[in-house]
């Protein structure tokens, strides 16, 4: 970059807006972190305000830990990665926002996080956290699977895990379960003492709630109980077969990201496991790849 | 009742409230329904506030109905079952409630089911609507079954069927399930294309909107759909071993209540259909009844 190029792009702002938080980072021209912050979950789908809301609660942040205030988002390029805007109609409301950003490019957070773990490249990305879903581009075929969301699909994610521990457990309670020592666990890491504890505690609780018991169902069946361990396997066998159907396009590169992609390792398949990278970056520097990208096309 | 009884008690409310909506239905003395009105979902568990809102709301149009103000409601006695008073915690907050009725007696809307169901004796229950549940109340003993509510069991419920339903379509768009006939129906109910359509529609959405597709998972299971057939029988038999639980505590009657009571009746075990009676009012009129049995105690 040359001396008389005014300040305008010379900073970077690379937003992960998620189901369960919003992480905004920003960067010099260098590459370099000059703030972070996260902030409440920014998935349109369930709410539009509250999104947006998110964003510039992160934004704000990170321009905060960089020493800057608001006013400087004028000169800031923003690329943004964010759940549920494969749906159209949410894709046209977040296009239609006033932002406050020099530029600001938008697409789905698999999308940066694939371009962050590639470092910008082709490849696959399996993201295992409070959700699962999976994507993959390579050359101009793209695939998304997954990625519907708590109760109706998320398989393998901790949030599912939670939940399918948490049914079987008031079933067991109920008599109608064979005994399972994820019993004794949910009842303590929840503090109640029996069923209706259970329900009082977790009905109409996010997914976030679920996921905070997927690391015990996890351990719980890694120590060998049938129950715990046929839930993980379920999830896990799930995960494995997303991933050979984002292999069918040949991706160069495959990665795991989120909370459980080191935890459910050990029940994938060993061919799944064996494909694995490291990522290379985080999701929200995939994002400032995004700007970028459209920035010079 | 003598001529010189004054107005008070000879008119009773029976308030039946739920997870999906709350009743109200108002009686003479001769049991004459005076007027009855439905209003929002009235469980605790998800807000006491709108609980309120919703049995004042269900009151005030039953009372209207019959010609009265809710200036009527100290000269009425009112019982009522409502979902999640089983929580200790808020049968607490519902007791505190500044009622404007001359006397409110407060039950599990599972006992006043059970109470309705058998004329005021003795039985046992399974309620399979949006939710499903079971009860028995045989001498001391009460046993109560299931209802831990949408997504965390409620198997073989409406909601639990359109659940599942929803579950495997996704499944089966991703290219992870076998194809099954509940791909087209789902689509045609939501009136949506494809798995974005789906996840845009159900996604966050309340059991109301998924047990509004029971109805077609029934009948596609009727036809021979494998993938139906297979979340009908899983839900059936659910619903068999919790009336066999029941059934040991040899209830003299056992009923079944709620919109997939009849519907469900082909997947239920022979031996748990052969012990059905009609159900003899409804659990409105079993709040009525249990407020009757507490004021003469």
């Amino acid at each position: 970059m040359g001396l008389h190029q005014n300040k305008k792009g010379q900073l970077y702002l690379g937003i992960d807006g998620g189901g369960s938080k919003c992480r905004a980072t920003l960067y010099d021209s260098g590459d370099r972190v000059l703030g972070t912050a996260v902030a409440g979950r920014a998935n349109p789908l369930f709410g539009v305000e509250a999104t947006l809301a998110s964003i510039l609660a992160a934004t704000e942040g990170a321009l905060t830990e960089a020493g800057l205030s608001m006013a400087a988002c004028g000169d800031i390029n923003a690329g943004m990665g964010l759940a549920g805007v494969n749906v159209p109609g949410l894709m046209a409301q977040m296009r239609q926002w006033q932002h406050p950003f020099a530029h600001l490019f938008i697409t789905s957070d698999l999308h940066t996080a694939c371009l962050g773990a590639h470092g910008g490249g082709e490849g696959a990305v399996i993201i295992t956290g409070t959700g699962s879903c999976g994507f993959a581009q390579v050359g101009d075929a793209r695939l998304s699977l997954g990625g519907h969301g708590f109760a109706l699909g998320d398989k393998g994610s901790g949030a599912w895990l939670g939940l399918k521990a948490a049914e079987q457990v008031l079933l067991t309670l109920d008599g109608f379960g064979p005994a399972t020592a994820l019993e004794a666990r949910l009842l303590a890491h929840l503090g109640v003492e029996d069923a209706l504890g259970i329900v009082s505690r977790l009905a109409g609780q996010s997914s976030a709630t679920f996921a905070a018991f997927a690391r015990d169902v996890l351990e719980t069946a890694a120590a060998g109980d049938a129950v715990a361990n046929a839930i993980v396997t379920e999830g896990g066998a799930y995960i494995s077969a997303m991933a050979k159907r984002l292999f069918e396009l040949q991706p160069p590169r495959f990665s795991m990201i989120g909370g459980l992609a080191e935890p459910l390792r050990p029940w994938l398949d060993g061919d799944v496991v064996a494909r694995l990278s490291p990522t290379l970056a985080p999701p929200e520097y995939g994002a400032v790849l995004y700007a970028r990208q459209q920035l010079t096309q």
